[in-house]
């Protein structure tokens, strides 16, 4: 058992935003550019470190959540962040390698606000990089002799494993006669979740810390995923495409389980009626969605969501409360739980 | 170090055709019905194990090559068969993520003589197939607790980064302006040669022999690759297909890089120089694809490519005869390099 470190040095440095951009994000771009060179040049181009032509663009995209959430908790246990460093920027890597697949699955033509990998370099080489990305991600842990090494290996495993079966499953739902929130449920804690738990149990791990601390953190992962998604699926229908950087209503267009949707589905009323009639339908032109748009947020779906978002968030506090941390560090995750959910990072 | 164990029971088993099979693909099947339902589906519909509608179709297809062979070489440095079980089939699904991501990326609509899983599910769903292959394949070893569990995690996950640099290459090579013969070793090294390299590599890694015997396997397993490769290449280009189970020619129409093609190129003579422009023209018709076969038989490519894989069998041979593994397994492994190389089994 590692002995707490609460050292104002540690914990300032977190404290200040950037830091584990400062920390990680060489490390990612080094085990990057050292993969053969057009999956680097692809790698490079979706982490944001390159343009199109392969030419340097900037730091890097992407909020580096998971590894700002993995750092902190280290800090939590007792650990340095450097102690996680290869570990967060390997779960950044994961994370990404989801998105590159996402990307082509979904036929999203915008990441970031530029145009997706498969756009600029083709389907096929885009499926080698995600492919690519997997690999180097499991590469990196499970080559890292620090403390701890086969537990985080087996819970980066099983992350990946969830994070493709719950994209597996909204894939089919999507496909087929729709879900309840129970599917959507269990399809958010795997497909979402899952990393944000791998984030805070691998310094858990590494420290030796107890099965009720992990137990802990893993609630408080999965709550943190739930209230996130359901909130993120409010701003996919009423948000605005400026800050969210993805075209409004995809997720009706496409028929995606979307909680605010699914619990006006179930609503036993005429309002509900109707939009059960437009969602089995194949309407997809701006009217149709501002219509079912307009009968969620009428059925109550808008509403609902958000008090179901809120309740999880509380939840996800409630399990960090329990998971002995440092107060500090855990006083640190909670802004942070708060920021991913309310988006304000 | 274990002691070695040549009892003719053990032995008599390997020797017998099918015992990887008997011994592998239950797990194999057992560890890929437990995958989310519409993964489960398409990887035993990949895996020959139920057909398009998933009622069963048979007992799986492939040859299973690559279990095959850690399973005698795991019988050469004194452990059991049932020893490298999870890690024999771990190797086969990661064989088979290639597979699947490798027919999407080729466009290829058959493998095994039935419509590819991309085929028959679409592409999306079998981009998440092929990942959930890669995942199971490293959450199994990695969370196997025997012997070299460390090592054997990191060889396999070294593996894969090995095999998507090759196919990274191979397909940068055909989009680009060529390959010299050089380029050709360095992909087959990774593409194919790695998984060989994994299974003859893994039994000595649990076993935990010195570095020389792994050299020596690493030896084995590269030069198996690049002369199993080189005369595959030549049956692309004059084997029957039905026994290749392929289009012929393919390699031609796709300017993929081919070592008979590759030697031909080459040649300094107004053969040589009629199929330079032939190959850098873009002529798919089956008449410019067999003009050019017919030249690069007459420069002599094909003489080349059989003389220079029968050489890397050779060399093959050479490394195995060094790894001092027991004389019985030794000769076992001898005689399915030569099964792998001229595709008699």
């Amino acid at each position: 058992m590692s002995t707490l470190d609460t050292s104002s040095t540690g914990l300032q440095a977190l404290l200040s935003p950037g830091t584990a951009r400062s920390a990680v994000l060489p490390v990612v771009r080094q085990r990057v550019s050292a993969l053969e060179p057009t999956l680097a040049r692809i790698c490079c181009y979706h982490l944001g470190f390159t343009d199109e032509r392969g030419d340097p663009a900037g730091a890097g995209s992407g909020k580096l959540t998971r590894a700002a959430l993995m750092t902190t908790a280290a800090e939590g246990v007792g650990l340095r962040p450097e102690d996680v460093r290869t570990q967060a920027a390997a779960l950044e890597l994961l994370h990404n390698s989801t998105l590159v697949h996402d990307d082509i699955i979904d036929a999203d033509e915008l990441r970031r606000g530029r145009p997706a990998a498969w756009k600029v370099f083709g389907a096929s080489l885009a499926i080698l990089a995600g492919d690519a990305l997997q690999a180097l991600s499991l590469q990196m842990v499970v080559d890292d002799p620090g403390p701890g090494r086969a537990e985080v290996s087996s819970a980066f495993a099983e992350a990946l494993r969830l994070v493709l079966s719950g994209q597996s499953r909204e894939f089919t739902v999507r496909l087929g006669s729709g879900a309840d929130i129970a599917a959507y449920d269990r399809i958010v804690e795997e497909k979402t979740s899952a990393l944000l738990v791998c984030a805070l149990v691998t310094p858990a791990l590494r420290a030796g810390r107890p099965e009720r601390v992990l137990a802990a953190l893993r609630g408080a992962g999965r709550h943190l995923g739930l209230a996130f998604q359901i909130l993120n699926d409010v701003e996919d229908i009423w948000g605005d495409p400026a800050v969210t950087g993805k075209p409004v209503r995809g997720d009706i267009r496409r028929r995606n389980p979307s909680f605010p949707v699914l619990a006006a589905l179930a609503a036993d009323s005429p309002v509900g009626e109707r939009l059960r009639g437009l969602w089995h339908g194949d309407g997809t032109a701006a009217a149709h969605l501002q219509e079912m748009a307009d009968l969620v947020e009428e059925s109550g779906g808008r509403h609902t969501a958000e008090r179901v978002s809120r309740g999880h968030l509380d939840s996800a506090l409630e399990h960090l409360g329990r998971a002995e941390l440092a107060p500090a560090a855990s006083a640190e995750l909670a802004v942070q739980f708060d920021r991913i959910v309310n988006r304000t990072t």
